[in-house]
């Protein structure tokens, strides 16, 4: 069903995945997920956190349905258990244990609040692959979170996050980012897993709801990395910052306000399926609790204009028999991130890989 | 999806489709539908009707969900304009338009209240072509009324209103035409585009909810038109009537009272999605408000009893592996149409078409 | 759509398969069901029952919307009437009838207070094989009886039927096995068209809820019968008794207290949709009508517990490219059964069948 070779929904496989946040996730507790169409339990014990195949290999019963007993996942349907590798350790009734009764474990590791799940070879997971997104326990930053389900395939969300131009239309009346900002283009950087973009705003009063009297030079920049993880801060500094700075990243203690940060990822769950997860939140010298709890609600509201877009945008897809993209010069990032993720899926599929 | 050979879902595409009621339309308003499982938005400026594929050549989203800009229409993705054309104006933050950055445009016409999209070869577009109906505003006529949508082929629906012997059992609880009703076929009238019914009853007293004392003469016609549109009038004359007038069509200014006339418009939207368009009301010599508002009350019983038959229709349909029907006396109308859909939608697949 | 060879769904034809409650068939009454994937109506008339296909031959509108006109049967369509025969004796406005204007009759019995309908040969239909199931009405027994659709396939709830060491983990909260009854298996004894399944639990104090302070041997029967019935026949007796008839079959005259009944049925309706039905109930001896409401309202937890399984089940099924199964020493029941109707599918698929 995925990654078919030329085809639109190619993801990358060897990439961490969100799976889900990690206080949603209570010891001895169990959360189902489906992450590039493969059915997943996450299990925390009071060790560890675990992701293993949710199909139980008696009768492909979902072990998300199951009970927990310390280190071990019972299935729930004929009494099988498991331990924290997938092996089956007890089959009710039976005494000898078949060596192949065993499902898969995914490696999972439980970082900045995110449950990060490796859907390629086990053998090459490397923790040093998974974002460096922020945490909710952070102390630098006071961050609220949130989630959405789509149905719609996470290549389209992620296009949409690649390409900010879309902040004057979609979410003129949330954002609010006004008609110049979408003629003007982003700096961009190609990087080892992702896309950089870096952007100032001269002179500018800042964002409906969130405007100043006085001008300031905003700066924001963003990571979007593989597999579809946005990293952005964000700062507004006194005018003239951005030409003394050369347009350069700038010194974000020297920022007068407005400091934030948001992670934002895109989780391919099926076809025409995805779940986004997001934070955002002021650093702690640049807001509190409320301005957190405001920018959350901004949030909401603007996430939910993405979502009626894009959810619109796949069923015209969906009804159009021969679907052709046409490309614009703000679609740079677009094509450097899609040209990534082909070349990463290629090379998976390659016989050496 | 449409018009496959030899199947039953051969619709014409040379053919004037309705897309909604025109005052549905409001100027600066846009208005989403799809004919033959094209997505089309409906669109209104202050000078006149456009409708366009409701698809951005950017990447596919709906224009629907667009922005009215006097004469032109802003995709609201990423800020794409088209004018009424379909051709592309401008794209934010890029200087040259892509001669190819067009959506195709329908002719459309808005006339007799309905607005009416050519779905073939735009060449061909010929308002001469438009059935004639009768509008709301039409001095004439006291008409109300309304829509419904479908699950189900608008094939099922046009064989419905080309056999009125259903009025008998489907409507034994509205209309209540009475067994004898369906024991009696109509004269049939071959058109060039479709088929006319015409019927006289003789000495009786008019339908349950509308029935007399006196016996009349009861006359009424329809033609059913391509691509699927029923223009209907009746009427009671004095006993006799039928056979001074050699039971051919009578002088409608000499009807005694129930002088009426229904447009209705079946639209296939997609695969087993219909929507369907009617008006009723008397004529103003034989009715007012209160009698029009009697019979859509009337027809909103009957057509949802039409509703109810023909989805649970389709559903046994799609439960049958190879479906088959038994033609009865009554559906020479019925063929008599689709073989002229048949004709016409094979002379369009021709080569020299 | 059934009866691929090779495929899970395999199912007997050649079967006598629930259709409904008969108490909810009322004279001059229709009610409509799927059974195999073919849309069926059931009509009783004051003389019978009729089983047809719900399937006008006209336009295939389904007849289960007819009116019952005494032994005759009126598609409300367009009027054509058949007889209890499924052949069509009229048809409005047409004076000849076409002798193939007949819709499919099935062998039909009313029995136990279940309608029982055959699916194979009408030339084979046999009463006798109708599984000797227990009605309403039999004054040996006080039961209830219910029914519940779900969205699974009826083999995976005939797999659930014929492997009961589920009490222990799907019920741990209603039924409440406990774990020890997990580990023993009990006697199995293959039947010509089907599997018994026996058991003795000695010095036990019965499930939770219905436990009692002195100790009894248990004894449980049920036959698992082609094409899904369950018949089960349970009862309490004075410890030693298992012992005392040689761990077989017990007189139930001698039984101390807790004999119930319960036939259960599994009516395969289309892909992943099958329809549940169920009795249980004291006998008159051990129980009242309270003790039939406490037995009908364990039921439904339960039974909504094994539903909530099964269709996880088949959602996981349907998520997984080459579903597999790796059977346990529990999984005798189900293979014998299993085993059993692709033995009868093939015979009916072969050339001289």
């Amino acid at each position: 069903m995925f990654n078919k070779p030329g085809g639109r929904m190619n993801y990358v496989r060897n990439a961490w995945y969100v799976g889900g946040w990690s206080p949603d996730l209570a010891p001895n507790g169990l959360s189902a997920i489906r992450i590039l169409g493969e059915p997943i339990v996450l299990w925390r014990t009071s060790q560890q956190v675990v992701a293993l195949a949710d199909r139980c290999v008696h009768r492909l019963a979902p072990l998300s349905l199951g009970r927990c007993e310390a280190e071990r996942l019972r299935c729930m349907y004929h009494g099988l258990l498991y331990d924290t590798r997938g092996q089956c350790v007890q089959i009710p009734g039976q005494d000898v244990i078949p060596p192949g009764a065993r499902v898969r474990s995914y490696p999972i590791v439980d970082r900045h609040s995110w449950l990060w799940v490796w859907m390629g070879d086990p053998q090459r997971a490397d923790e040093a692959l998974i974002p460096p997104a922020v945490g909710l326990e952070d102390p630098e930053w006071i961050l609220g979170r949130g989630q959405l389900d789509y149905q719609a395939e996470a290549c389209h969300i992620n296009d949409n996050l690649l390409d900010f131009s879309h902040l004057t239309y979609v979410h003129a009346n949330s954002f609010g980012a006004g008609p110049s900002f979408a003629e003007e283009r982003p700096r961009l950087v190609p990087l080892e897993r992702g896309v950089r973009f870096e952007r100032w705003i001269t002179g500018t009063r800042g964002p409906p709801g969130r405007s100043t009297d006085e001008l300031t030079d905003n700066w924001s920049t963003y990571d979007f990395l593989i597999p579809g993880v946005l990293l952005m801060w964000s700062g507004s500094f006194r005018p003239g910052m951005a030409a003394s700075c050369n347009y350069e990243r700038p010194d974000y203690s020297q920022a007068l306000r407005g400091v934030t940060f948001t992670s934002q990822a895109v989780t391919p769950m099926a076809e025409r399926s995805a779940r986004y997860f997001f934070s955002w939140g002021p650093h702690r010298h640049h807001g509190d609790e409320a301005l957190r709890d405001f920018l959350m609600k901004l949030a909401a509201q603007a996430f939910g204009e993405d979502k009626i877009m894009i959810e619109a945008q796949q069923r015209v897809i969906d009804q159009t028999a021969v679907p052709s993209v046409m490309p614009t010069g703000h679609d740079r990032g677009v094509m450097l991130f899609n040209q990534l993720v082909a070349r990463l899926a290629r090379a998976e599929a390659a016989p050496s890989a």
